[in-house]
């Protein structure tokens, strides 16, 4: 059967109906041809206490993939329900990596269960990866891989998969190792298959190996998936062992999850790293509320500056009216030169060696745009403010208006571009020097300048 | 040999000393070790008019994969200066769709030599990949994969993937086709190397196919990838026939470049899927100057309102110096709702029939962060702005500005939350919706309420 999330509230209505009925061989008979995680959906969206029901309708191995689509909410509770041995089986047939992810979530009485549910290997691997730093490549690797020696045939090999591949999180990469664990090549089960029986590891294997580090940083890790089209890439110690895998799935988490983080930040959030939809009324508030309180209060500069210009706009009052329209300018204008910077930076492009040719780039950038937007506005002072809605703009108004905007632009741009490099250069987040940060920067420089313009063309 | 980024300075400068010195032996050994992206990276930091020397020390596969990874203009170079037979041999080692994405980025009179020398068959494939939309699902498949019948042993199945397997993009996912082509089942080699040699394919196949169809969006088909952790997912006609494969690698492309997409759009910019240096000046202003010109338009608005309460600010001076920080916390207060719920669309965690949740939601967080706001800033402006600075602040001015902090926070969210969502709701990007254009909106309406407290709380 094939279907599409269109047809998943049918699903739904369907489960229900089965489940009400207590049709437990229908129900269980419709699960088996779904997606885990569309399982996971159904059963979260299903009513709560049916959710231990329809788990324990599911087989074993399908069960455990289940179990790890659920929310932690669920799986919580789950794990609260099941008997010592139940939980043995979940936890026998996940793979480590995820056991690991799920424990990371759990209270402190849930984690004991899991872990005494574990066979003592497991448990051991389990503690070594929960060791590993946050967001370093140790903690999001696996175990559970396929390692092999040179002197290992193809034939070896292949029976070495059929008798451990099931429990391996990806047979598509094996890895040979040395007496001493030492990572000394690899090959894809396609050099496998291509290869005559009799050949050994060591005459096929590719020994031009990239590998992580337990410690370097997950995004890290995971840019180089993106860059060099790896299913699976190994994880080494400080001395070249072979420690575990990373594999893709896991890799396009981290970068999807980095990148919400990074346009959290850049948006003035605090990351949450959980749905919206899931996410409490006062966890939001809590992720917004700093930011909001921190710029709000640096705009106490900009207030103060209009203060002391009072006697300029008491005596042209006009040019209060330009205020908005030039500081949004320059808050659109540096929020366009530092995403750009901050993505260029995410994606590896851009590195703190760039910083001039950047610098040069946008002060050529921001004298074009600012020249036009001047040439445009000037006109628009004239023709429709002037002409149209009879505002009283003289000719020495419209260039201080238009003259503020081409500095301002250029102030923009030159702070957009830069902020971002530098905080990257002295170890803080670029992400955090985005738009709402720039803008109080440049609302503050554009101010200065208008009025200085102002004092000097209107003789105030 | 291991290799890292930290090293590719080093090993530029020892092949620009290989080549000035003519030792092309020792360049030629010292490229072998390194991965085709690097390769490029080097030939396009190298003198331009190595790059074809260095092309030709590799060998043909090697070549291939490097060319791929080439920026266009290389590429082109390279193809106007290959013989007819130098031509042919790269073609034949490329992948179709990479083939494909190249032609897509070349003048005419280069897309009509690749196409001569591509034989017949491939040609005919290239040109109806062409055919699909740019952001289809179809532009982005390979139509090299694995088929089987249902009738085929795992031997056969075998002897398949050692006949045909190296030329194909993938051989972790098999696919199974009737008579007709028509998609009815598919199965993984770590199936099929667990399976006994005399199963048929038929036995072993999995028959719950999730698949996409040639004119689903791209990045909805990629999201797919991230959902279910395939590695490759099959493309199907409006018939349900087979007719190509997606595959991991081109997946995370397309999510990746989607995501720069969605990120400049929310700051003003019209996406141009260059790396940022290597887009030349005039492409950046273009991309830039458009949203500038039009929220600079748009300020007339707010402009015209401060105009039209000249009385009032001349009456009441100080009310000016706020106008900066309302507005500004509006913008802020506005973009975090937006880009959250911009980001949540794109990861598919909000659709449509959520907009009440959210909005509900949204309205709860805008009240409590609005009072917080109202109360701390009350407290700056009675204790540091009058206490400190000695402005002329009264109660009546200090409950004014605070108010209107108030419904402005919250007029904020409820723009910001709830356009995206209608945005996607008739069609249009919803990432266009973010602070820019909510900012301009929220502006205008805390502009509005700010002079209506004012007159009503200090008489005007």
């Amino acid at each position: 059967m094939t279907y599409q999330k269109e047809t998943l509230e049918e699903l739904i209505e369907r489960m229900e109906t089965y489940l009400a009925e207590k049709k437990y061989v229908d129900a269980r008979k419709t699960l088996l041809d779904i997606e885990p995680i569309d399982i996971a959906y159904i059963m979260e969206t299903l009513p709560e206490d049916t959710i231990p029901i329809v788990f324990r309708l599911l087989p074993k191995e399908l069960a455990a993939e289940v179990f790890v689509e659920l929310d932690t909410d669920s799986q919580e509770d789950l794990i609260k329900g099941f008997s010592k041995q139940e939980l043995k089986e979940v936890i026998d047939e996940l793979y480590l990596d995820d056991t690991v992810d799920i424990i990371e979530e759990m209270p402190a009485n849930v984690v004991k269960r899991i872990l005494a549910a574990s066979d003592p290997e497991s448990r051991k691997t389990i503690n070594t990866i929960l060791q590993y730093p946050e967001d370093s490549t140790g903690s999001i690797m696996t175990t559970e891989y396929i390692d092999l020696k040179r002197f290992n045939t193809v034939s070896d090999a292949f029976k070495r998969i059929r008798r451990v591949g099931q429990d391996m999180e990806t047979i598509s990469v094996m890895y040979v190792v040395d007496a001493d664990r030492h990572l000394v090549g690899f090959m894809t089960i396609r050099d496998l298959l291509l290869a005559e029986e009799d050949e050994t590891v060591g005459e096929i294997m590719d020994t031009n190996i990239i590998s992580a580090a337990t410690l370097d940083d997950q995004e890290e890790t995971a840019r180089k998936f993106e860059k060099y089209d790896f299913l699976a890439m190994p994880v080494v110690d400080s001395e070249n062992r072979l420690v575990g895998i990373v594999t893709i799935d896991d890799a396009l988490d981290v970068l999807v999850e980095e990148t919400t983080e990074d346009i959290e930040r850049m948006a003035a959030i605090t990351p949450s790293y959980k749905p919206y939809l899931k996410t409490g009324i006062f966890e939001t508030v809590w992720s917004r509320i700093p930011w909001l309180l921190l710029l709000m209060v640096s705009a106490t500069f900009t207030g103060q500056i209009i203060s002391s210009f009072e006697d300029a706009l008491a005596a042209v009052t006009i040019l209060t009216a330009y205020i908005p329209m030039l500081m949004d300018t320059g808050g659109n204008a540096g929020s366009q030169a530092s995403v750009t910077i901050i993505r260029g930076i995410s994606l590896d492009e851009i590195s703190l060696k760039d910083i001039i040719k950047v610098i040069w780039k946008e002060i050529r950038v921001a004298v074009i745009i600012g020249c036009i937007l001047a040439v445009c506005n000037f006109a628009k002072l004239m023709l429709i403010d002037k002409g149209l809605f009879h505002n009283p703009i003289t000719v020495q108004v419209a260039l201080v208006i238009c003259m503020t905007l081409v500095v301002t632009v250029f102030a923009a741009k030159l702070v957009g571009c830069s902020l971002p490099i530098l905080a990257k250069a002295i170890g803080f987040d670029p992400a955090v020097m985005a738009s709402p940060f720039i803008t109080t920067i440049v609302d503050a420089i554009s101010l200065l300048i208008y009025f200085r313009f102002a004092q000097m063309l209107l003789k105030l």
